[in-house]
């Protein structure tokens, strides 16, 4: 078992546990951890789900030596990944009552970026984010505790075809939204309360492909008010996702 | 001189030349980095400025191990800070110009976060970025790094006091904005196009000090869709410094 295969840290065990989402095999405690509120919520979420914890010597973390640790971690199953057909048929059943808001990300190398991105999605109340399975971080403990434990709290979709999903999401209703340096509309330009769509944030240095890139009904810029190239990707992805959120409370014509 | 004193990469060490604004005392090459485009230009722009750079074997760069390199680094001065009051004078002759935004951080404790937003900042055309001398994330290689060089396009003001540079700011006609998650308005409900404004956000576990939360004229908040606690700080900050872009461009009342 891996270094990838547990969770590292207070809130993300905390969130792990509450979320039930992902099959905890063992939480380790720290003994030199002091009798912290969020270490007892963590114990009591243990027992009542009938998860085995453990008092170890701190001698036991020398082996997560540089993880974010914090006298606590849980060894669990890898993420488990939601299929895209499954969610789509879902998906379908739900669009009556509501339009749905997915983040397709095209080649994201940094798991920082990654779990940014994610817990960003949560808290926008997004409904699932699409990552490739090959030129894409993956994710893992490091993607988990970036996000606080917001990969618990959406669907992950992980796809061998970014090209294919994209052709399968305008079949079924969705508009396509590529961010791109080049775009020719500001982000803030595009009514995003009155549609299904996907928003494609492309890689740190690569941006959306150029596959993707022609697929796409909508490719939009943020506007740069100095002589710089480019956002971080999660900053990017922050602004336009929460200009989405903006344009639904303000305009109100949406159930968020 | 410690590892904080080098810039890393190649983006970086070529934005610290071209910006001009960070006495560069070498670049190191490694022999081994292949004819790169940006090398090449890094070289150009060494010569154009009479920056010293030396091509030096790989077994050089076994001292950076673990740092983001590509083969080249840049020895510099540590980064100079602006002067609080001077940036405050010459501000006031700008000011009859356009309003002056600044950003405030205090308390952010990751330099990723703190790289990321003076990014953020550079491309939305801020004004500065101040930063207290204690307790937060100081402008660091890494922090320049993940900045991709931004640091070296805005001024980066150090305090020893935040609260007195509060009132100083108060007193010249700024409104101080700080960012909480119990904010009483949703941060797009506030009008940024028609005050000077300085907008605080607080570090990622405490959040903007109870005091200087006391201080502010508008207290705002993110809207979070789902049961989920908060943004990763850099991406709220941007999500906010983005609103006020947005407005500044849709009403077009203002330069930007």
């Amino acid at each position: 078992m891996g270094l990838e295969n547990y969770i590292y840290g207070r809130n993300s065990v905390f969130e792990a546990l509450l979320s039930n989402s992902r099959k905890i095999n063992k939480v380790l405690i720290s003994k030199n951890t002091s009798n912290d509120v969020k270490i007892n919520e963590i114990i009591s979420l243990a027992k009542e789900q009938g998860v085995v914890y453990q008092f170890v010597p701190k001698e036991k973390f020398q082996s997560f030596t540089g993880m974010p640790h914090q006298g606590v971690v849980a060894m669990v199953s890898p993420v488990e990944y939601t299929n895209f057909y499954e969610f789509l048929e879902i998906s379908k059943k739900e669009k009556d009552k509501k339009y749905s808001k997915l983040i397709i990300l095209d080649g994201i190398e940094d798991p920082h970026n990654l779990g940014a991105i994610i817990r960003t999605a949560v808290c926008a109340g997004y409904d699932a984010v699409i990552i490739p399975s090959r030129r894409n971080a993956q994710v893992s403990a490091t993607v988990e505790k970036t996000s606080a434990g917001a990969i618990n709290h959406i669907p992950l979709i992980q796809v061998n075809s970014l090209s294919n999903v994209i052709d399968k999401l305008k079949d079924n209703d969705y508009w396509i939204i590529a961010a791109d340096a080049h775009g020719k509309d500001n982000y803030f330009d595009i009514d995003y309360t009155d549609m299904n769509f996907a928003l494609i944030m492309g890689g740190e240095e690569t941006g959306v492909s150029r596959n993707n890139l022609k697929k796409s009904d909508f490719i939009v810029k943020i506007p740069m008010l100095r002589d710089f190239n480019s956002l971080n990707v999660s900053n990017a992805a922050s602004a336009i996702i929460y200009e989405s959120v903006r344009q639904m409370i303000q305009t109100k014509n949406h159930s968020v």
